[in-house]
């Protein structure tokens, strides 16, 4: 067993946080401090209450994690040997915090231990939440030195909101359906989509529809990126064929090792990568940004989301990622 | 551009080597120096004459790759970018030199900066070339510490070489045949190996033959294991289906690198993964061995089949890879 604490952080969003599937002010994740050979790594879980998880199931899995873990501790393997099934978030947490302690130990930022080239981080997106047409508008004109929104969809209103965003803006766009759509309605509205300067849809359709998916891309004029339809890398090769790429998040597969098989699985079937993320702060955000020289998209803005975020990592400068050079993560405390 | 040596190195097989190809008794494989912040990476390039490649191409492809080459080097995305097309042995010697320094740079073995944990070395399998049957029997008796022996066919002998090599050991066996067969003598064969405690058999048809292999892995008793029909992570789709693993070479897939996507991508698809290599000395042999715990065969015993091996690294012990702890690939010139 490896000496584990934990404990919950609220995090304050800036706009209340509107989805097709509901709205909300405050999320909790779960921070972990995993103690090893006199080092620290950190690790943030947020849990994803769509799959039945939340704070308290991650704090008992993340416990669990521990109490099977032996050295030597491997960052790439030994998540993988004492994952807790149907704990995702968990799984994550644990994976960043190994991945801390090996940079920590090795005194080297962990982009370097992976081999990634730290200058090629692409631009992140900058997600506007679901809100009335004037309320969008005005996040957009907060969205600053963003070079790329992305534009929550799935309600009535999808048209009017975008109108409203383009008549501030003319940055590309990444729309999100969110699960929001039906066959049917989705070919005209991509169509409508294109012609207003959107350049790629995720999740138009609900997980489970494939077929229609099939159907969908090959009369879509926009590349569909899979987010609620792709988990773990093993989920891809029956997603080849329904969209153009997918959107790994950390909290989704278990870590960033995972992330990484998901890439190379992604690429050899010549789908596209986008990185993306729930709610975090720039704790697991940061974890995330290592692997973003990796893909496509990068749409990790969970923390700028946020009010008062309580760590400090990644920064963004041009609206490019700029990954910390500090041992491990890079991640510390706020203040 | 980065300062590069490269020299040419003469390995004397120990028995000649009996192929469904050819014979020969020498292999000449070339040694890269990396220089780079005082620090130099080494590398090695089997070139696989098959494919069009010899020493003289490696040396070019390599010059080329380190004038491309520009700081920071990243082990996994700078061979990418710098690569020549159709040179895959110099591609992965390039790979393993920027492997090297990486780990020298760190003070760590290479294992450790890939999260790898090195006590999970699977057990290496010795190769038996073809021969006569009694020269079978022989080499048999020399494997010594060898738990699983690898025989190769694909001549009019094979009843007789393995029938020989079962009057000597009950050890498990596994059997290349190199493009050797054909499918309708395939079936009968595949029945009697099983029946002789054969435990899997690579690449028993032509590599274009895939809807051939298809048919031969429905009717087949034994896993069927792709090497020439698997080169890099994007050839694994198709073979889904046709194969139920594949055999992973450095010297075929360009490095480290691409050997790691395509575990991943296998794994995606279910199917098993060996890693093999070429005739080389410890210096590719212990690059290779990194990643062996992320592998379910191993087969890396081209150091083995050579007279006066030019480098130390690797080792292997009741039949099991010991890897080095020595900084990035962990080897050095013998004496």
């Amino acid at each position: 067993m490896i000496p584990l604490r934990h404990y919950r952080q609220e995090l304050e969003l800036r706009h209340t946080f509107r989805l097709a599937r509901g709205a909300s002010d405050v999320r909790q994740t779960l921070v972990l401090e995993l103690e090893h050979e006199g080092l620290v790594g950190l690790g943030e879980a947020a849990p994803i209450e769509r799959y039945g998880q939340d704070c308290d199931s991650v704090a008992r899995a993340v416990e669990t994690m521990a109490q099977r873990l032996t050295p030597p501790l491997a960052y790439d393997s030994s998540v993988v040997s004492v994952a807790v099934p149907g704990e995702p978030a968990a799984e994550a947490a644990m994976d960043m915090a190994l991945c801390d302690l090996a940079g920590k130990r090795l005194e080297a930022p962990l982009y370097e231990l992976m081999g990634i080239d730290p200058s090629q981080t692409p631009v992140t997106s900058f997600t506007i939440g679901m809100d009335t047409p004037e309320a969008v508008a005005k996040k957009v004109q907060e969205a600053g030195e963003y070079e790329v929104l992305k534009i929550k969809m799935g309600s009535d209103e999808d048209r009017e909101i975008l109108e409203a965003v383009r008549g501030v803006t003319d940055r590309p766009l990444r729309v999100d359906a969110n699960e929001g759509w039906t066959l049917e309605g989705a070919q005209s509205r991509l169509e409508w989509l294109a012609s207003m300067g959107v350049e790629l849809v995720e999740q138009p359709l609900p997980a489970g529809q494939l077929e229609e998916m099939r159907e969908l891309r090959r009369l879509s004029p926009l590349p569909l990126f899979a987010d609620e339809s792709v988990h773990r890398a093993a989920d891809i090769p029956r997603l080849a064929g329904a969209f153009d790429g997918i959107n790994i998040k950390l909290m989704k597969c278990g870590g960033l090792g995972e992330a990484r098989r998901m890439i190379a699985v992604a690429r050899a079937h010549g789908m596209q990568v986008m990185l993306g993320c729930m709610v975090e702060s720039s704790l697991a955000i940061t974890a995330a940004a290592h692997l973003s020289p990796l893909v496509d998209h990068v749409d990790l803005d969970g923390n700028l989301l946020i009010v008062d975020d309580p760590f400090v990592g990644v920064t963004v400068k041009g609206g490019r990622l700029v990954l910390p050079e500090e041992p491990g993560l890079g991640v510390r405390l706020r203040g």
